[in-house]
């Protein structure tokens, strides 16, 4: 990334500054301070910040403590970096009387009740007194429509992906566990130029892949059986996000009409979704369907989450938080039918929504037509 | 773990809810979660959470959502398993009248700022109105002190990482990538009886051995110059936690002078801390040391953490936040001395605190004499 998408980023979200009524925001989530100043560290733990970002009309800082001081000099180049030894909170004066600040945004979708308390109990200490103001999803929001630089990092990612689910899928075989066909999904990852998984690989068969979330167990694979292979990884920070129904061998009818269905569904959402369109409707095309064939309840997921930076962000592709689709979102596809004790089915695209509808960044390969 | 030691951990939290003035407590912290309920699941991000656990003197319910409803139910055989289907905070007006809640204590440490608005707006709408009250770390301080089924595992833990250590150290040579050295020990990792990483494995040499939380590069490793190795892996979901530091060929003498340095502080901290010491005290031990030989500018970071669930957790070993230090309590002690553009030394050991001091966990080996 150029560092004048930097500059561009920050001078968008200082835009904002006047009818967001702040004169200074303090951004924590780990992925909006990637997005706003290329430090790349990661948070280690949910109560353990590697960083925060200050940003007035004319300053930039970054705070940290010394375990990522230098790191934070090397990327955020843009911004001045500054090392608390006694906790972040305790260094929240000393900020205020920098920045001159009056009136503080914060994340409001991910600032924790402790921290956030201990902050306004020293803003309103500060003189001046500081107040705070929630500001929600902000810089969540900015990340959603992706720059050309991104959508070139997300392709890449997307198309590595597919080039690992194909090469599983080739090497799959009856009797294999899924815990070894999850490490030789980890395995072919690390082999490719990527910086590593986005998330743990989901190897589930037979009754597993009922399970959406499946932790890939010791049970051995066999024939006939849906055998979900669901896998991410990062290229540049940037994530992937695809998933592939496999049968070795033939698979009962029962089965052959939840795939026949899943992807009747993928298929009409991928053909029907424009910009303009709400989410709920994108996603009530496929789940229709679905409820037509007798199996709403066993969808219970929504069809799809937009991608980026962090496996899971906005948009979410689904019933609930309605939000209209723009040019430049990229979001997954991913329909599924899980009957519990016996199997499920899904299938995902990552996908980019442009101008006349959505183009597929991942392979649109390996799908069986029963 | 025996189902037994679940109920007692149920009967400990619900002995507290008098003092605390709640009818009903609200779990959201992953590792609380599984260490009351033995639901097993993570979150796949900070804003995703996989479940709740609700608890009153009588009840104990799990709400979660349908990607994870059958987990739930067979992991967490104590708890009614209740899947929401519109979000977490509209369910709330559910389980309060289910459990006839008034005082609702929630994680102040964990929960964020926008969902304690969204259930304070719920509670106060409710029939009778339920109030919020902040539980800070309640959960966390049961989890300090480990039992017998904990230390086992968590011993386990420990010596795995001693091994794969070992392993690597054997095998290491110059002109070997960082990356390459990093792929290899979740490779051993994954060949041992392991869940998996608890933390992205660090290797860092030369210049990067200076960054205490450095990322795995392109870099090869050279003779004489400190190479970092900071192995963690999970057990049965507890973590280890262990460091080491080699030389291949002969160090300068400023960094055998560091070494030396760093392990005479570590071995202090090991032979003098005891039962009823203020961890600011056990920190200062090593500390001083450090500080003593005109380093005290280069050991930024705190003595140790405590392990358990989770890489970090309760106590914290360093100057700030004093905690007495117990019986049961695991933690590690791991002294650092790192020179911006040259590089570092760390050392970890992983220790458990016994009546008459502390009994090192991980393998005590692979030390350097000067």
């Amino acid at each position: 990334m150029s560092q004048f998408i930097f500059e561009n980023r920050l001078s968008s979200l200082r835009s904002k500054f006047d009818s967001l009524g702040v004169d200074t925001v303090w951004i924590i989530q780990p992925e909006n301070r990637r997005y706003l100043s290329f430090f790349k560290a990661t948070d280690g733990q949910l109560n353990e910040s590697s960083g925060s970002l200050f940003i007035t009309m004319d300053q930039a800082l970054l705070l940290t403590d010394s375990r990522y001081t230098i790191q934070a000099q090397e990327e955020a180049v843009d911004f001045e970096v500054i090392t608390h030894k006694q906790g972040l909170s305790n260094a929240l004066f000393e900020i205020f009387d920098r920045l001159n600040t009056r009136r503080l945004g914060f994340e409001g979708n991910y600032l924790v009740w402790d921290l956030y308390e201990k902050a306004k109990e020293r803003a309103s200490k500060h003189s001046p007194p500081v107040e705070l103001i929630a500001l929600s999803a902000i810089v969540d929001e900015m990340r959603e429509i992706k720059g050309p630089e991104e959508v070139e990092v997300l392709s890449r990612s997307a198309q590595l992906t597919g080039d690992v689910i194909a090469q599983v899928i080739k090497e799959l075989r009856p009797g294999q566990a899924e815990k070894d066909v999850a490490w030789r999904i980890e395995t072919l990852i690390r082999e490719q130029d990527a910086d590593g998984v986005a998330f743990p690989p989901i190897v589930a068969s037979g009754p597993n892949s009922a399970l959406p979330h499946a932790i890939p167990t010791d049970r051995l694979i066999r024939e006939g059986e849906p055998i979900i292979l669901d896998v991410g990884l990062k290229v540049d920070g940037y994530c992937s996000d695809m998933t592939r129904t496999i049968f070795l061998g033939n698979p009962p009818s029962y089965f052959k009409e939840i795939y026949h269905i899943v992807r009747e569904a993928q298929v009409s959402a991928l053909e029907y979704i424009r910009v303009g369109m709400k989410t709920a409707e994108a996603d009530s095309v496929a789940r229709d369907i679905i409820k037509k064939a007798g199996f709403g309840d066993f969808f219970g997921h929504s069809l799809g989450h937009g991608i980026g930076l962090a496996p899971h962000e906005r948009p979410a592709v689904g019933p609930l938080k309605p939000e209209v689709l723009q040019e430049g979102m990229v979001f997954t596809i991913e329909p599924g039918i899980y009957i519990p004790e016996k199997g499920g089915v899904r299938l995902e695209e990552m996908v980019i929504l442009e101008k006349d509808g959505v183009r597929v960044l991942t392979t649109n390969k390996n799908f069986f037509a029963f």
